[in-house]
């Protein structure tokens, strides 16, 4: 949906912009490291296909899905030639549909149950998901072979194993995320050696440049970023950010912004401001409000000017969201509106 | 949009769920105590119009809203008879259309540019929002007299106060709560006796019975609460849940269900579990994902079993969902599907 009339300045707030050329700069670094299928961008962390277009065009066309309604979107959007559904799940039977239309259909299983699941949906193709240290889903590393040969029993072919460390890819000190990682990789080899086939699936952007012993990485939060992975000082640049108004300024010494608890993750903690506000301080958030302080010595700013809000963590500050801008704030344009159309489930 | 067919059991997750019978005994609870123009309700909570009307059928016509877009829907709902914008805007310009079309449209200001935003939206009534303690909207109360006369000299009527003792109504002890409260309502009606008009609108579901300076109390937490509230000893029980299927369970002690971050508010913390699993520990939440372990003793769930989520706080819980569910659970029944439908801005 281009968008050329609009200019960044007369947006409503709040609203979700992508630095342009930030969002270039990330795709181009990525693609350069891991091109082609060694990358399979997760869309989990943007929820947008227009979006996962553009991963597509940087030469990525192998796709990892947290959800079935990312499955369907992607596959309704023409992107669905490789989709890894890297998530379990009891009732499978709305990707029977996306398979029988021709689109590759892969899914997880930890399980006879979710193996049942895949059967049951006449879902061919699995990756058997592996406990590598973070306790969520994944089997025991000891039994990925013989659930692969219980799988293989009912005609389910079985492409590789996949097991995330998610525990690893945030750890601020790179020796020590880089030993984790291996630790957790040592593991998942251990189970691949038991299950076959060609593909080991893990990773994340964290890890984008330590895990070299997956096939294939399935980094999503890479294309636009977040302020905890900003800490990681990974080369990837922050590109995403909440346009907000200041509503309200207090001459004791705060400004409130309308960016609040329904614009913005929180799992991960407060949001930072962006630009001439870094330095402020965030005190905290309301529903539709952020209060802040900005920096010692510098004025209040005035009701009426806009700030932007950079999340702590990108995909629940995504997912509130309907639309993205993409902008050149430089040139206060907006270049193009994308739908967040991955959305719910 | 009745839904007599569905089967709560056999409901996709994550689902947002409200008791039937548990949200009837909350709007019953509030309505004795604080009858028709008495609760003025805020709509943020739900951010739902069926439920709204719900509200209305309590006998409370007067609401209240947090941004324009819930002004649009409810005034598109037939629930426009008298709505309070209690948030600031500086550009409310898409108000103009509701109050031509006969919807009583009034807005909180705080300073002279949000008197401007009004004046050039031709809205006529306003409340002076009046800061109370909270560090966030609302004008320093000397100001609030002067506030009054520039906006009446505009041409602009003053339908009174508001102000919200937003870091009182969290307190957990009563009566350190009431006497923060009372601190803050002692502000507010000097203010109100320097600006004038029939309203003080104050409050929320934590000093519902408390505040007995505001004439209009604005509490919308009550109707379907949650675990943060829960902990004040409140007459209203907890009537939502995010039920959510158990997909991945490790014999090492802890199971995974398929309701994360983007399905719950995070600010006020981790959710609960409910029911039998109510005693259990939840570890983390990641985007689609809870890991739990179960009561001490307790044996671990299967997978496909179901489990009810008791979020933190309500608000950005139901923002991510784009219907609620209203059950009968003690017969599996579906009893109404209602859209959330003011989600966004």
């Amino acid at each position: 949906m281009p968008a050329s009339s609009q200019s960044v300045s007369a947006l409503q707030t709040p609203a979700l912009l992508v630095d342009a050329q930030s969002f270039d700069a990330n795709l181009a670094a990525m693609s350069e490291a891991l091109p082609g299928p060694r990358l399979r961008p997760h869309v989990k962390a943007h929820k947008c296909s227009e979006l996962a277009r553009r991963q597509k065009e940087a030469g990525h066309d192998h796709f990892t899905c947290a959800t079935i309604r990312e499955m369907e979107v992607m596959a309704g959007a023409g992107l669905g030639a490789d989709l890894l559904l890297a998530n379990e799940v009891v009732d499978a039977s709305r990707l029977t549909v996306l398979a029988e239309r021709g689109h590759r259909v892969t899914v997880a299983v930890d399980s006879l149950a979710t193996v049942d699941a895949v059967v049951a949906a006449h879902i061919s193709e699995v990756l058997i998901d592996v406990n590598v240290g973070l306790p969520r889903c994944g089997c025991d590393p000891t039994e990925a072979g013989s659930l692969a040969d219980e799988a293989r029993r009912r005609g389910v072919t079985v492409r590789g194993v996949m097991g995330y460390e998610g525990h690893a890819v945030g750890v601020e000190d790179r020796a020590e995320r880089t030993r984790q990682v291996g630790e957790s990789m040592a593991v998942l080899l251990a189970a691949h050696a038991d299950v076959g086939g060609d593909i080991v699936s893990a990773g994340g952007t964290g890890s984008f440049d330590i895990n070299d012993a997956a096939t294939e990485i399935q980094a999503g939060s890479y294309a636009l970023m977040d302020t905890a992975y900003g800490k990681l000082e990974l080369p990837f640049r922050p590109a995403l950010s909440v346009l907000a108004t200041i509503i309200s300024v207090n001459r004791a010494g705060w400004a409130v912004a309308d960016c609040g608890l329904k614009a913005l993750g929180m799992d991960h903690g407060n949001p930072s401001l962006a630009g001439e506000w870094a330095a402020g301080l965030v005190w905290f958030c309301s529903d539709e409000h952020v209060t802040f302080s900005p920096p010692d010595g510098m004025a209040l700013p005035k009701v009426g000017d806009r700030v932007e809000v950079l999340p702590a963590h990108i995909d629940p500050t995504v997912a509130y969201h309907a639309q993205m801008h993409v902008v050149d704030a430089a040139h206060d344009e907006v270049l193009d509106v994308w739908a967040v159309d991955m959305r719910g489930w």
